[in-house]
């Protein structure tokens, strides 16, 4: 079952579970696969940045890797961005035997002009292969590298493996109008386009042209509700659940904290039983913890799934 | 009527009103800064970064300065962030003449190590004079600075005319907890902290020990509205009022755009007769505008100022 | 006299002098001038990186550019890089009046993708007028840009009064060939191409394709006599004579004291009176000071200009 | 015979041989080894950015290791940087096994304030265990980050295993200066200053106190000899040496195309079979591959190792 462009709705990004000792925590990481399931997403990205993917050794990604695709019916998606390429091919290979439906690959932050960046995804294709699916992830804030529509576009046309876009640039939502008005003139072949930035800007993005999203906030049945109201055109009411966890999305979508805050909620969600991240990583400080259960009261007025 | 250390409530950062050719408009600056005023603000920060102030001459952004600081009865405060330590000088200088209340100093986006701040900010204030009363502009995302708390405690304790900081790293929660931690233990004096990001996370940062936002959303009423709540105690109203008027905040806390959606909002409302900017700057496509006309659409359900 | 592609031999980025006390020292920008025009030099570039352009106010870099130009009797290249445009069209304008050959336009350090590139100099061409003849200095160590060599040539043929590339790059040497085989291909119009980075690779640049040099290097003498050989032909004298100064100019090249290694020079040459600079600028420790006029002993062995 | 304070000489950061089709190239590992030693190197450091490290599968870093550290009779230090703590410390912790000398770790790119530096090199003890010799990596051209020497100070005064700095900021020479200052007035202990940046400051280093250098020019003979007669005080001699070479210098230490020139320096030298590269690597051109031969021919005027 490998990614093709006709991928739509909610692809969550998958935390880690770990042990407080730092060790990975196999019960969780079958409970939490069962806990996205159940959110009804369409499909999982494993060992992205807030999978904590850099803390873990090879064998380590592999074996997660294995856990999660066994257990889920969903596709599964392996994030394999890593410093070299030959690394890179050993992960991507190594999971598309274990069935993974395809990788994601982020610009190594050093890019700046678009042939370095054209060039790097020609050469990561030609180590990885042209028949492994290839979602590319434009998260310019964290990663520093820009891509314009017209890069994207040269990527997606030159390579037929390049199935997806992960689109997090922010601002954003012209740049969704952008590639969809490429594909109506008809220089650009279709392509599934998920939304990142921790959701923030779902109401809209969806509007302009995503298929669905692709980020970790820690309410995913949310997202998916969200993602079937607007395809459904139920505008108002798309807008109505959003707004109401708009509050938490926005406190999970700070830079650094935003995975404590996220493992925090899914601990109380019942979806992992420690909200321990491997060393090093930042922790929630009493008063935040505190913030994040008055939001989650205040969520919790419009949308039950928050009484925590 | 100089800035002091117990500056509080809301300084509104003001748009600078052009023309369509691109002149300045003085009539909308009249009538902006009495709309500022009428929101009840206690303060004006004019020729920062949403001032548009690089693309003004010297002549202009002195000519500016003039007309709000004779036209508004509350402290304004001026931008003076340069590339050259001259250039601040003379702006300084020239601001303060005309009744400026105090200046704000941005760090330039070259310094790195701890002691390159440290020196700048000496190298400024040796510059301009330490009579001038001048607030920090801690803003990494923008800027590229990373100011640690104990960089602030240096730079606050060093020099007795930094009276203020506008906080608006990002996340910034625990950084204005540390600092009135700091106090608390006796190692900072005084220092009024207002916050910025466009006011996205002013609902906990007054409970984390902020005196007030200084930023340019554009309605300033609700963010004075939202300040008082908070002083009051009144939790639960307060968050009702942000959270209503939440999805527009992000909205218009979009990097490029933004200063775009807020001067459309800003004309909407009667303040200003244009929302051009000088060139260059972003354009909202119809689809923005229709965007942002939904929003106020939909906060007027629960805030009658957004009905326009 | 404007400035063209024809332009060639060396244009020497020179220093403005200034008192002990920070003031400019008119005496020492009249005897500078004299010190260059008798090395040789075919132009001048003022108010560029080394000529500390940011220190300036804006009347007095219209005042060290009108008493420039008037004492010289070769071309005189001025640089109007400004944080806006407003400013950048002010500068601009007022020194063509004043005879100026042409300016400079170095990319702002935010600039990233190729499309932002284009636009940035298409918008600054637009301010400045089509018929002030410019030079792209394409500088990414300092400046942070990249350009690749399609991205300039797109500029130069985007725009006729184009004229000169500003080349340091590095490593620089294949962009060199690159662009004179885009010129032999037929897809570049001609072009001159001076080189910078303190003049650190003017031995293979010329063989390279480049007209000359545009340094700063404290010896002009020396780089035009090395761009003369090279021309001739002679091609050992030239490296010779080059690798004489080679441990002075790598000397010199260093970012942020190199300008007082270079004043320091120019002082002991008799052409400035003072090796002052405008604060803030970097000084010469006494060992560092022993450490050139040991370089300069050793130089001198070959080059009794170096004789000081 | 683990790395301390105390070492001093030329530790040559190696080069990873490899075949034309990108494998290991075994035999090249050996005789560049010997190479090496017959150069008269102190000691090697193996698997830094100049070894293609980021190239190399974690079961090829430790054969390498292996084989280097069981033919080598001097201290081997290995590049333990990696994008996260697990990887570090399964590299460390085999390779010291395997009988390393010591590990050197470079500050990941995102570092900015000295308490992220500081924190970071903690953490990176706390993981590798304290009982492993390390190097600084201190190379802000690179790696932008940049650490004052007082953060230096703290790292080293905070952490008894650190034993060696290997210096390449630029401009650097101050830097020495204060490390030393700082030994003479007592604030810092016994600390090896090994150089970088391709010696390209090599001559003036040594007086400066560096206690030799870590670089990978092609010479390392050369470089042996000139600390050599620098710590003899033959001052003059060690300038005529170094000077012979510093057109060659200059044009290795070109960032990107650099190691390309090396390898085929070393390769003409008889050291390697191939000067390929594991991709992606920067092509010399045939132009480039003759401007070497030029220099060479020039170096070996004086030299008459470089007579290939």
């Amino acid at each position: 079952m490998l990614l093709d462009a006709t991928a739509s709705g909610v692809f969550s990004i998958a935390a880690t579970p770990f042990l407080p000792d730092g060790a990975l925590d196999r019960a969780s990481i079958d409970s939490l696969t069962d806990f996205y399931l159940d959110c009804g997403v369409a499909g999982l990205t494993i060992l992205g940045i807030m999978g904590e993917a850099q803390k873990l050794e090879p064998e380590e990604a592999l074996a997660v890797s294995r856990q999660i695709i066994a257990r889920a019916s969903v596709p599964v998606i392996v994030g394999v961005s890593a410093p070299g390429f030959t690394a890179m091919r050993s992960l991507a290979c190594g999971v598309m035997e274990l069935g993974a439906a395809g990788v994601m690959i982020a610009p190594p932050p050093h890019l700046r002009t678009d042939e370095q960046i054209l060039t790097y995804y020609a050469q990561a294709v030609e180590v990885i292969g042209d028949d492994i699916p290839f979602v590319i992830q434009d998260y310019p804030l964290t990663l520093s590298v820009q891509m314009t529509p017209k890069v994207l576009r040269e990527i997606v046309m030159a390579h037929p493996s390049c199935v997806m876009l992960k689109h997090e640039d922010w601002p954003g939502l012209e740049k969704i109008s952008t590639l969809r008005a490429f594909q109506k003139e008809g220089t650009l072949r279709p392509l599934s386009i998920l939304t990142g930035n921790g959701g923030l800007f779902l109401d809209f993005e969806m509007e302009r042209g995503a298929d669905g999203a692709m980020t970790g906030y820690a309410f995913p049945d949310m997202l998916v509700e969200t993602v079937k109201l607007m395809q459904a055109g139920e505008r108002d009411k798309a807008h109505d659940l959003f707004d109401a966890h708009l509050p938490l999305i926005r406190y999970e979508q700070q830079q650094g904290i935003g995975l404590a805050a996220r493992k925090y909620v899914l601990k109380k969600r019942g979806a992992i039983a420690y909200d321990a991240q491997r060393k090093p990583g930042a922790q929630l400080s009493n008063t935040a913890r505190a913030e994040i259960d008055y939001l989650l009261s205040r969520v919790a007025c419009r949308d039950p799934r928050a009484s925590l």
